[in-house]
């Protein structure tokens, strides 16, 4: 029965990559493989990950990155965990709360951690390892619908010739391969026949957005502009661009957006120059268990990444440094919400409870 | 006569030096000398500048930056030009037309050539170069005052503990070597008895920040946090700044004000937090010909050095960038102006003209 499981994982992985995903990640003899977007745009090195603890860290070393993707990684986390350990109820729950710690300002990790355990609670073994592997795939599959569906509720947005300026990488790396959330929107704007053309901020530290935005939408044949984060602001006092799309990492029951640090000083020039500020999420990104804004965990990084740009350091010794990954938007200033089930519009706390309440 | 002229401007530098002044350029055995501020903080390299040509290339490559330095710079490379011609008016005419298209943004070097060029209307050869050395010492002279004035102007503004925050390099090497601005302030702070925190914002594609201001207020041992210029906002979210002073490179007669772009959307970031957001500034920023700053020529640098760090590419080719070198914060968002006459509060078009109007 494992070995059928296995056989069940391997052919999903090959029927993922014969729809031409992009796939940041993805399940294969008896290992999670994993694109390292570290070294994106300029080598694609593919990780083998045979331990949970691998997979944890490559998570906590942005190997991979993107609320999306990171959920994929912490489902397939699960289903290594419970393979290697032959169906063990305990190592399960270890994985979990390894794999739970990684990276704790994204809500779908954490919804993803949540729905698959509850599906395989009270089982061991075989039988676990089974109904593991269907939780898995029935996850990732979601997560596609949804990519497609938030692509398609976006592109009500969008009309011919526009100019859309987006904030990190909400692409297909960022989520199950088809085009994560900003990317998933153009692409359905593309099918309707829009030539659209894209403003990528480069979004320090990491850098996001000038190594994997800008190489995603290229690779789709979309005219790039790329500017450093602070250039948003300009940008939008001379009309450069007609829309904002950015993805999350977790909206709160009020309709608070964290996305990558730098979200909440571009939302307020959008707000400034009355350019329209929308935010793509998906259902597991939205988080109504969680109020406000104020109650999302901020991570707080390696200051290292700041002082240095790759090997090269930028600052003198002595020198201090604060890396917040993350800021909260505050819902005031988000136009609407673009989901699978269509853009939300204010008031989001009515709103969102009614199309994403229990 | 040429001689002695050569001799006072040897020795005027001599008594800069003695001040303990940090110099970004001087003028030195007929030579203009630069500090190469690309180089910082890793090295001190000196280059030394015969010619005119010269002068404005290293204007234009940012070897030298920051309004009050390139006002130094060309009122240096005027000197040259007119004890290189033995006192030619034409070619002192070319050269002022060369440095004045090198760095079009910034009031101060236009000013500085206007004032210097007025004083020796109608002479040449001898006459012309005496007075030309005297011409330059004056305005480099009431330069040097209008730093120490801003300083203790804005010093009224700080309190003992306060942490300030500030963007891209307003310091001794973008002034005359006292303070520039904003170190200036901290400075006359510091005699006062103030402990002073500083956080620093980076400022891409630079990194001025990171670079140079870092390194400037380390120097005097106030302690130092770096983030990337897209952090600002939640730091100010979080209450982690006190007060906001970034420098000018020109203020037009309604208050609004060029500088570094970024400035804009850390003024929008400062005013959805109330955290007030002062601009520090000389009197030869300030330009009441120039009625609002949509008439203030924003310099539109080469693309590249969006789409490099250092030698390193950051983006895949044929990626295109967009690099505006400064943006306009409109006068709403300025709490007040620090000038060397004092804070200057709204309404700025009345005020300014009062204060700074001929």
């Amino acid at each position: 029965m494992i070995k059928e499981a296995l056989a069940a994982i391997d052919q999903f992985t090959g029927s993922l990559r014969q729809q031409g995903l992009l796939l940041p990640v993805w399940f294969e003899q008896r290992r999670v493989m994993m694109l390292d977007q570290t070294a994106l745009p300029f080598r694609r090195d593919i990780l083998p990950l045979d331990t949970v603890e691998k997979v944890a860290e490559a998570i906590v070393a942005m190997k991979v990155r993107g609320s999306g993707s990171i959920a994929s990684t912490v489902a397939y986390g699960l289903l290594l965990a419970g393979v290697r350990s032959g169906g063990d109820p305990s190592q399960l729950r270890e994985a979990a709360a390894l794999l739970r710690r990684a990276r704790p300002t994204a809500a779908a990790p954490l919804k993803a951690i949540d729905l698959i355990t509850a599906k395989v609670s009270g089982l061991q073994g075989e039988e676990l390892v089974v109904a593991l592997q269907r939780a898995v795939i029935e996850f990732v599959e979601a997560q596609l619908a949804d990519e497609k569906g938030t692509g398609k509720a976006g592109a009500e947005l969008m009309r011919d010739g526009m100019t859309m300026l987006t904030h990190c990488h909400a692409g297909a790396l960022a989520g199950v391969g088809y085009g994560g959330r900003t990317l998933s929107v153009v692409r359905q704007a593309m099918e309707r026949g829009y030539k659209i053309k894209v403003i990528a901020c480069e979004t320090r530290p990491y850098l996001q957005g000038a190594r994997i935005t800008a190489w995603e939408f290229q690779q789709l044949g979309i005219p790039v502009i790329l500017i450093t984060d602070n250039m948003a602001g300009f940008c939008l006092q001379r009309r450069m661009a007609d829309i904002i799309i950015v993805g999350s990492d977790r909206v709160a029951a009020n309709g608070d957006v964290a996305n990558k640090v730098g979200t909440y000083m571009l939302a307020l020039a959008a707000a400034d120059n009355d350019v329209p500020f929308y935010v793509a999420t998906s259902r597991f990104n939205i988080d109504l268990s969680t109020p406000t804004g104020g109650q999302i965990p901020i991570e707080m990084r390696d200051a290292d990444e700041v002082l240095y740009l790759g090997t090269q350091r930028i600052a003198p010794e002595g020198v201090g440094a604060l890396y917040p990954s993350f800021d909260v938007t505050p819902a005031r200033l988000v136009r609407g919400l673009i989901t699978p089930l269509g853009v939300v519009s204010p008031p989001y706390e009515a709103n969102l409870a009614r199309l994403f309440g229990a």
